[in-house]
């Protein structure tokens, strides 16, 4: 039995109602992403997604960032996350999340992620949480 | 034209694709719920909501909260979000949220909220938010 | 050996510096305040504390209100704290912050605290944060 | 008349209580540190700095990354911070912080900050926060 973010993503429902998927892993580093969707718009108005959909594929990717090269341990539970919202984003682009493990202690992982539109270059959200840490201790740098 | 909690939240297209609804207002608090639902589970074994479920509800009670008395304004913006998860939620249960807005300046709203299940006593989940105030300033107490 | 707010507090160097002092316990909730002081300000044509001055009294209540009812363990550490600053402190008022522990889990405690001055309605700071629990599990209603 | 964060950390009285100096601005990226100090220990035992006293650095970091580049306005005010407190710092080093500002509202100011002692490859402590934003808007990239 594997505990790998991919596996452990198929078997989250709202994750797949959010049709979250994975689109890569590389130095620690895992990148998420969600299509646009109408059911999730918070303003009618500008078509902007809804800040739960948002939080949702950032709890997500730093969940899934937690459990990363972990040889045991399942989902791992968010204890506290802040989310800062920098921007609107924009009406039918697809949603980018990058989580990473800043550091993990016996029973507490830290996680940060950025989430981006199709402009890269300024992040519509940014985020800082702690999680359980249920599985083998990890050493991580920055 | 109206700026009611009840009228904004009949035009988001996530609070409604959510079924969350208002049902109460008292003294400045205002009180929503969500019903449990299969879509929005985390973790599949537990039947445990995904946490991007119950920051939807209370970001969403939130940003009522802050528009709630104004007699300008439209949708609040939230600008920073934390959400501490004390336990999760019991499968099969209607969530409710209670929010406050606590201070308004300017040009920004403080609000706080917690979250509950049927076992109203120990919460599952409370937050602490800032949103943008575009409204006419209000007087808050606690 | 007592694990008592009042003992932990006598030992902590950087309390007794910003002279923060025990005023109450009750219910659970601990009261702390600490004088205005000219080196603690943060701008100085305003007269007001700095930002780290507050925080510093708002960690160290929710720390002891994290410890107090336990009977065993020592100082609790500070896993991750938000605080939002609603207004500036008067200028010479003392600084008072009640603190409650919401619910410890077995690792993790989950805790509040709001701070105010002599204008005791509108709050200057709120703050939630995550502490260490190392004490007994402690039964925690809101 | 200049608005550099030199100008302006020379005028807080806490910073100065802290010895905070600036060690360097870089690509936006501002630099300040802060010696260890048996008046800021926070634990008797370990030495360990009080957690308000690491806050007070990254505040002051962050506050300074938010006026940077700007022509006009004076010290920005923290709305809200978030500080994940990773491991202690070591007894007796310096703690070093860097800051940088992601994003400007016309209102708000996003910002993040990590700090360090002499084992600059495992953070002590990283925070997210959003301050006033009073200056002139600013283009910021990530």
């Amino acid at each position: 039995m594997s505990y790998s973010p991919r596996n452990l993503l198929d078997h989250v429902p709202h994750a797949k109602a959010l049709a979250i998927r994975i689109d890569g892993i590389e130095n620690g580093r895992l990148q998420l992403s969600m299509p646009w969707d109408a059911r999730l718009v918070g303003d009618p108005l500008s078509g902007v997604l809804h800040d739960g959909a948002v939080f949702a594929l950032l709890d997500t990717a730093q969940g899934l960032a937690t459990v990363h090269g972990q040889t045991s341990g399942g989902l791992a539970a968010t204890l506290s996350m802040r989310v800062d919202y920098l921007r609107p984003a924009t009406r039918g682009q697809r949603i980018r999340a990058e989580a990473f493990c800043y550091h993990t202690s016996q029973t507490v992982a830290f996680v940060r992620a950025v989430a981006t539109d199709d402009d890269a270059e300024h992040p519509i959200a940014i985020s800082a949480a702690t999680f359980t840490n249920n599985g083998r201790k990890r050493e991580a740098g920055r």
